[in-house]
């Protein structure tokens, strides 16, 4: 998983654009989300929120190029790493179709947290075993 | 506070439109709950939290005759009412400046749960008395 | 397409849930409307949307059952109906799995607006032909 | 305007949190937005758009130190300063009551677009002058 590119696809509904005709920029923090949460698996962060343990971003870093619009299907392109013990990077990039460039660009630094608000080792995760 | 009417703000931001030009119609469902929450109690809600005891949506109706756009503020109007022991209903209505006429109406049912979900008399809080 | 029962699915991330532990009660009309964008046809959204066309939820009515929870792939079942020359009314249902229940149930009304948000005939629409 | 620091307030409802409890991450970029509407002016920015005008987020940089919960009010402060012609930087930063560090700090750049998507010289726009 660590070092493979994941490919995740969002639909661009109403909901997704403001009134100046394009996607609002919040938003692409949600879709790189969702495609963090499908690459380290629903049930594996269920199963982690039962012990009480939980990523939180710690830095996100973003730079739009391109607006997306209602309909189009953003490719989210994810790659991972860890950064010493306790942190994990995901590079994301979110891309229309036809594009020779990828609209917004991402790096979204995580830390794991336990119950208690204190930071795990995250490459003792069983999830990256 | 039961028979009297609420008057709360809400500000049309950027986020809240969608490429139409107007609000998204979820975000209705979002104003009238935050002048619910002003309505109730911020603390009030927090302390019963604490308690694993909460309100929860039980059925939603709403009207929408008018489109508020960027830069509006919305006055919302409410109103509380018990229907027996166990449910609440809140009628708001969304003002626009100017408007001879409710942009939105809802009327919103509510229940109380505690931690294991089951139903607790509303008129019995504390927050009523 | 009128008459069908269309299915739909939605996976429950992060962002949909509030603190309560359970989705958040207004994202549910997303969802429906997630499932009427796809029902409609994007590309029918999008040169309609060229014109000045476009469709407005008139009405909404929702009935919550159960809360959903992070991780979920709610099924939306939708039909649609005419109801005169200019509405249309779409019943959800959306259903979390291995329940014998509707989560959530609604009933949309929508009406179809020109540029200068005058009432069009929804059954004159193409989309429909 | 430029070079002083503004201070806005942003109450934290259960629509900002998630079900870990704490505030979403992505929804700082609309805090942070709210803010810079309110800073640059609603009906500016209304005045604006009906000439075609409009701001659009190019880079943004965000650390997040604390989580902030349901009920909080937070304190955006936030400064602006130009960065050559056509960019603008606003820093901001969400503070939790009684608390001595910022829960989170942001630096936001932005590029202003006319209709055909053209940048514009900032500095020359007549909400600076």
């Amino acid at each position: 998983m660590i070092g493979e590119t994941q490919h995740y696809q969002v639909r661009i509904f109403y909901e997704d654009t403001d009134h100046s005709g394009v996607v609002y920029h919040a938003n692409y923090l949600k879709y790189f989300e969702r495609a963090r949460e499908d690459y380290l698996g629903y049930q594996q962060l269920i199963d982690l929120g039962k012990e009480g343990i939980g990523f939180a971003v710690y830095k996100a870093e973003l730079s739009y190029n391109e607006g997306a619009v209602f309909g189009d299907v953003l490719q989210i392109r994810s790659t991972a790493q860890f950064d010493g013990d306790y942190r994990m990077i995901f590079h994301h990039e979110a891309w229309r179709e036809d594009s020779n460039k990828a609209a917004v660009i991402a790096d979204i630094q995580l830390v794991c947290l336990n119950r208690t608000k204190k930071l795990l080792k995250i490459s003792d995760l069983d999830i990256f075993k």
